[in-house]
């Protein structure tokens, strides 16, 4: 009856990559399985347990069997809670009718993407920057246009660069603050250009702030520094998986300008209904004095880690630029010692037995000669990681 | 600075319609606050809690801290659980890596879809359906094929009729069963042939089995058919929404060709990353036999409520050709009444206090003279409903 020939997968899956870390760490697992031992330092995800009065409020909501739907837009105490969040924490006035809470900031980029993108539409974004970025763009018929971004900039974009890139296809900027992978933060004079550039171009801009709270240094004023209610031009995108701990709840938020609500409630009943009705209930307590109390512990622990890590691994040769402000990653040039990251990080799991991730999976500029350092292992496995890659470089010229 | 012009959304928004269903939705809440009964028959979510069982599965989750990223394509016991329930209840033997879990039917459809369809690719899909179905085909920049089918047919499509708008651009055959807002089932014949068709075109085949479990007739036959691992071109779509009772927990799955799994895994990593972790870990408690005979009682009140409900419309005038054998719909031709089916759910609300979705909700073929009950309500509402509707008729000539 069949002539069993394949069914055609979409031509733009060949230029979607499968991320090389998902690769590593399998292999690092069954290294483990084998009986190796392997520091994780390839991991995006904190090692912190979500807190125990999150945790505690989900349990509740699930014993009063609050397991039904949510409004597509979110359970509307959420949205205060956040806006009431915005105004303590950072001195913003945030409308909780301009906020959609997602899926995590995965929802929260496809929500805004697939709003503003017809095929052939451009994205423009930062190379290096968050892989799924580009993906997402390229999966609703998009074009990413990557802009490339080097330590001698902090890893952050001019708007001459994004001047030469731009032309009438282009409906959106995207950009990260902190970023991951390089953990670099914009600053207000830049954030303030890049509002400007886009009003003045009438695209959208998109700022993924999912790492914020998750800053270091010069606290009085980066800690408080939002993109949110910017410009009627600002998409804000966070999530309650880093900062909050709470990576498999699935859950994360978008800052809109409260033109676009009506359009993004409409493609959120398509593409995902709603936000999982548990963790948004959990969520309510996220904000908490005794758990914002722990999460700061956490913070300070994460800021003492890139402070010990920074200077280790400058010290075995890679080459550092500047401390990155925010976020839980080294974005680590590793030129000294080749000009194939990606057979480095191989060799740092098999003759190291540290897990890193290879450049290649933030994009193409300069990713042959770096690699990235994920500080979510505590001060004692960092230091054990070092030791492992001082012998390794230490007998490297034999090795290589 | 700026010119202040408004940022341009995507064209193709204006193509996707917000459901009607959530502004009656709203409306009826409204009515309710002002001290006004309504009857909510609009609503597609079951009126049952999630099983304690699985209630509980989710909180010892959630004590163990069981609430981080898992796998893209899901946790592999939740993948063995499914397919130990497609063994022991539907007779096949599926291959739990050819599972992939989802948040939700939803983001099953769109990671199918997303792994299908290049920008102007087609669909085939039935009118009236599942509202989301075009509007995600839409979104991704591809087109839906819509298939008129009527009652004359049970709803459901004739090999001819597909034949009639092939061509070469069709990505994708997509059908359900049991069908929102038709309740038909596909039977083995019919499927046979739909297999068969995509096969020999090479195309998708893609099943929506939300429903599944939920049918009320035949039962030897019709309750164990699934199109599962008939073909290495269909992927069959499900959810722990319906017959599982777990909405707001955001959980689906696939079955998928073997071919498929690395495309989609590859996209699933960018689109959604992974399912809500506590929920993969409750649902591996929603096949235990306790559970399955709680479950299996509420399908047969929704069988009483099916057999009560489907009658007493017919009795008050809906023209009703045959019994819809699964899903809690019954989708009623009111053309006796009218040809605005918008108009009579709008008086319906505010007139006789009872809420239904109109047709056009579900596609553009006869939606006008169509409206859909869900029978989400227990028997002593839907008698209530009845008496409300039967008065509200009775005066019908004088209201029109």
């Amino acid at each position: 009856m069949s002539d069993k020939n394949l069914i055609k997968y979409a031509q733009k899956l060949k230029e979607i990559q499968p991320f090389h870390v998902m690769d590593f760490l399998a292999q690092a697992q069954s290294l483990e399985r084998q009986g190796h031992s392997i520091i994780h330092l390839e991991v995006g995800e904190p090692d912190f347990a979500t807190p125990i009065k999150i945790v505690r409020a989900g349990r509740k909501a699930l014993h009063e069997n609050k397991t039904q739907y949510t409004a597509a837009a979110g359970l509307p105490e959420l949205k205060q809670a956040i806006s009431r969040f915005y105004l303590t924490r950072h001195l913003k006035e945030i409308n909780p009718d301009s906020i959609m809470i997602t899926p995590g900031a995965s929802g929260a980029l496809l929500l805004c993407l697939s709003a503003l993108l017809d095929p052939g539409d451009k994205v423009l974004m930062m190379d290096p920057g968050y892989p799924c970025n580009k993906n997402i763009v390229t999966m609703l018929g998009g074009k990413p246009v990557l802009v490339p971004v080097s330590a001698e900039s902090n890893f952050l974009p001019s708007i001459e660069a994004l001047n030469n890139v731009w032309d009438e296809k282009v409906k959106a900027l995207l950009v990260a603050s902190p970023s991951n992978p390089t953990g670099s933060v914009i600053d207000s004079d830049l954030m303030a250009k890049l509002v400007d550039f886009s009003e003045q171009r009438n695209i959208a801009l998109i700022v993924d702030e999912i790492y914020m709270g998750l800053t270091y240094d010069d606290e009085s004023n980066a800690a408080i520094q939002t993109a949110a209610n910017t410009s009627d031009h600002c998409f804000v995108i966070n999530s309650f998986s880093k900062y909050f701990c709470m990576t498999g709840w699935r859950l994360g938020w978008i800052v809109a300008p409260e033109s676009a609500i009506k359009s993004l409630d409409k493609v959120a009943q398509n593409i995902f209904l709603a936000a999982p009705t548990t963790a948004q209930y959990a969520a309510l307590s996220a904000f908490d004095a005794i758990v914002i109390k722990e999460l700061e512990k956490r913070r300070e622990e994460f800021k003492r880690r890139r402070d010990y890590l920074y200077p280790a691994i400058e010290n075995l040769g890679f080459i550092m630029d500047k401390k990155p402000e925010g976020a839980f990653y080294l974005y680590a040039d590793c030129s000294n010692f080749t000009t194939d990251s990606y057979k480095l990080t191989h060799d740092l799991l098999y003759k190291a037995g540290v897990a890193v991730t290879p450049g290649v999976d933030f994009g193409t500029y300069k990713s042959n000669t770096h690699i990235r350092f994920a500080y979510t292992r505590d001060l004692n496995q960092l230091k054990q990681a070092v030791q492992r890659l001082q012998q390794y470089f230490t007998h490297y010229d034999e090795q290589a």
